[in-house]
């Protein structure tokens, strides 16, 4: 059994790792921890999971979760796992960072986004960027991993075979997602109220949101040279699910055919499916897979490429579990499913 | 493994039971029907279980099912199971029906309240009414279960210790319960449209519900004399889950702690949990668990007990596999969650 | 045109009183005060008024407020009220509290069921309660209203002609209520958060909740002894809308002719529609009226009375221009629609 | 008082617009109808009128409305008007068309788009594509006015500043627009059921949506040269709002000040009003506003542009109120509001 431990366990991505790890077969929790409940039982937090979680959380304390299991996973705010993850400390265990802090490979591009001091730098170069579908052989064999964002996950995931195969103009890449309320965390905020949210639709982040360089970093690398997109989420009232709409223009000659055959790459993944007709959050809600469809435009000659993904699950705390997989050479399936968690 | 067939399958009771025995460890799916949608894959219109159930979907036909399987699970309108049925087929197969045809022991007051002639009397003394928490040892060994109503469910398992332990006056009990949507069924109907459920909260089937009678006789024989309940069921816009609050008048001399006694009768239930603060019907939904708290007044003398359940899984689907289980000599728990399926 | 205050203005009671008063058309609004956004415009906060309600909030000064206005709305948290309202203050302006001061004509039931000592016993017997529909004349020449609470208002009026006419056992009258978000308030808390109310119903204040009192007081007045009620609220994922569905047998001898002879006190009333079938919450979306309907159960000899409203408006902000109507002897309709303000 | 008819009263648009009529001071509804409910009164099919418009409907019959009214409003599926409006009609009527069919001045292009012949040609040059805040002189005056769409009216007047001011590249114009639910109307398609579209977002009538030739038919205009725009609907979990958010290059040389002069354009609109921060739906709905925000984007130098709007009302049923406004001379505002219609 692998032991587990979870920092930051009652926020939203924090507390599905939780439910996730209860029902996997090969992982038992040993430390779980939470700044605004310690003392309590998790299922106090969380009653969904009376009887089946209910371990009292400890103080966030990584070096005590270090000790205590061979994979401690971080789902704390910005900042904190910089400031806390050490040599020392993955000399001990695993680190899988659900947070943003080990993501962008360039320190001087995070503090430009994140607007703070990153205090980690020489961990960087240690890092992994978790993404199983693309750098699947990089993670195993790795002890820090960064385990990407969910409007990230799904933005590259749906244009990564637009781009390494070339079949589009670079020049204006719009990505237009929508996220479920979950994305805004479980912090009390007037704007997260219920009555603030439910019944609208807004556009947030608009022209400078933290997951744009995390993008163009990935993509960037599949082009083989720097480009930008034009990133704009929104918050829709629903709990869970991103749905990411992307747009740019075929490059002169591209073909149905040759667009077909770049998504091919994805055949045989276990958690991507191709699907015919435009993907919609709640088919993969409470799962771990991508539904991603597209269509040409022949008026205009764009490509509308939409991916759909549950954030809390492939976006957050089930890619974090794939990771895990990874590390510890299991089938990187085992204890997540690719069938929505509920038909409705 | 057990062969199961699914007839009305696409429904969302039937939905539900065929997500829940795609993951059934010891179950293999030889048969779904669909009425509806004949001659089509399940995942076409479920896509949230693309790539996990891709079975073609056949016209209903129960002589086919049985001939096809160890189990047929009925997920029929009101009416067609009794019609159906026959010792011929319960020779062949066992019968596991999610709708009411042989939930009611009196063929009269199933025609009193369902307006229709009963076509299977004689197979009324060969059903037993599944719920296993009360009737466990009367379903091993049968072959044809009548899988309770969803709002039934809840509310007798929310009532029975008060009512087997004569605690409360039964002059008086009140159910007033509030479902999620998929209550409704899949039917295109203008009242079950998003704009004219979103938003508002009514009641219906007000004094004249069809669980009624179905409540009526369980606590009845609890009783050991006939009573009867004011039950009234509301529609919420969620899409799942069940909340019933009941209310009695405690007897003279009836105390706290005899309250907390006829409750223990739980204790060891696997899918019942007493709750200190009154249920969510959140922290049940994808379970196949139901939530049961009361809190007594000491100035009017009355309870008032809440019972919550997923409509969909303890209250159809789940409860039928939890039957199934018994019939089959499984684990009573294989292939269901205690656990709410998301924590969102 | 009348001077308007209010005090609280940017609560969700507060901000729909201005939203009414701001299309009144014999209502100047003169000073508007909210304690956490003093210094910014009414329309920072709510948006949706921009360019319809452009004032400065000032910090609240029930003082101010009284020197720049006829009358003062008050839509403060419970003890504010008791404890800035003086006598002098009445002496220069009429108040108007959408709290619960003033509502509770003994002080030592406000204490027991507030637990707070009441700060102006003295005032209360000038204080009137301010349900249009039972109070009518006494409202008219006060100065000092008590607005009455959204469940309140519903329960009240929807068993007052049976209470009042002697129709029902009193020994145990159950209502069970259920309210949409903004019921809770716009204070930061995890439980009103959008992902914690989304998609699950709960009880709340099970026996103990502060509008049960009030309920009391007016519906023992009504039959002329103390009588109790059994109330439980329920929050609901919706924004607006109170539904109370009550509960009651029926004395011996009591028809259906005396239930409807006694709800036709209701005819000419303006805002309470009786209805043929169970009342909607979305039907009295941002209308001031209460839709009423009731079914006897001929089996149980139960009586089940409906009533629906919406709490912000007859709930709150609307009665409060009702009762500033009746206060400056306008048509008591005026600056209040009959209709649900939007279809849908 | 204007007399006024509506055909179609009780689809979504149909219904908003009686109740927008029930309250307008100068019109008298004299004649309404509806295929599926003729013979029942209009407060039967929305009770929430109940007691303020309960007007008998009567079948669709344009010759019987023109009979009847100074103004007769279609609200019908697409292709009857073109049938049923003749120069008869109009030598008898004014014609305000919330339908598809006289908005497009080039029936090929409604043919292609519509799938349908068009089968009034001759009258296409007599109706005004009745968007008043671009062709407010062309519509006065005029006896037939075709109506736009709601994503059409929300997508023209938050590009239509920079298409004119030539500011943006039109090689690659995106509109990612997301509605709410009565955009799908009230028909009964398993798709809009409650279930359906709750807690899920997804594109639909990706590259193909039949508003789409309707932009840019108007922004064409505008360009003074043909430009095709790509046109992306989304299906949101909520009843009401349509939000527009639009992307394109800055031409070089363009600066924030070119656009910002470009937007003043619209000061002294009533009914559009530009915000700060990006526009959210619920600040718009039940009002006939519409929010226009844009950020420029520095790195990559695209404009992202945002406009919200109420499908129902700006979009559908209240436009059409401001072009009877202009029609009989009355202002333009009359009947309709800025304000939000709820705070929630």
């Amino acid at each position: 059994m692998i032991k587990a431990a979870v920092l930051g366990a009652t926020g939203y991505a924090g507390a599905e790792l939780v439910r996730l790890l209860s029902s996997h077969p090969d992982v038992e929790m040993t430390y779980l921890a939470s700044h605004s409940y310690a003392g309590k039982k998790f299922s106090d937090i969380y009653p969904g999971l009376r009887s089946v979680v209910d371990i009292v959380l400890s103080e966030d304390d990584i070096n005590a979760a270090a000790d205590a299991a061979d994979v401690v996973f971080l789902a704390l705010p910005a900042g904190l796992a910089a400031k806390t993850v050490t040599a020392g400390i993955l000399a001990k265990t695993k680190i899988i960072d659900l947070g943003a802090d080990f993501r962008l490979h360039d320190k001087n591009v995070y503090e430009q986004w994140y607007k703070k001091e990153h205090n980690a730098e020489d961990l960087l170069k240690e890092a992994v960027y978790g993404l199983p579908e693309i750098h699947r052989k990089d993670i195993a064999g790795k002890r820090l991993v960064a385990n990407p964002g969910c409007y990230t996950t799904c933005s590259i995931l749906t244009l990564y075979p637009l781009v390494k195969n070339n079949l589009i103009d670079v020049d204006m890449i719009v990505i237009d997602a929508a996220s479920g309320t979950t994305g805004a965390g479980r912090g009390e905020k007037v704007t997260s109220l219920f009555c603030e949210v439910d019944e609208s639709i807004k556009a947030y982040g608009v022209t400078d949101h933290r997951h744009t360089p995390e993008i163009e970093q990935e993509l960037s690398q599949a082009a083989g040279h720097p480009l930008l997109v034009q990133f704009t989420p929104h918050l829709v009232p629903m709990n869970r699910g991103i749905l990411a709409t992307c747009y740019a223009k075929l490059k002169d000659g591209v073909e149905e055919i040759d667009v077909e055959k770049a998504y091919s790459m994805y055949e045989g993944e276990k958690f991507i499916r191709l699907v015919p007709t435009p993907p919609e959050t709640r088919y993969v809600k409470g799962s771990n897979t991508v539904d991603i469809g597209y269509r040409i435009d022949p008026r205009t000659r764009n490509i509308v490429a939409m991916g759909a993904l549950d954030n809390l699950v492939k976006g957050a705390a089930g890619q974090a579990v794939q990771n895990m997989n990874i590390l510890f050479s299991l089938d990187e399936a085992e204890g997540l499913s690719v069938s929505s968690a509920s038909t409705y």
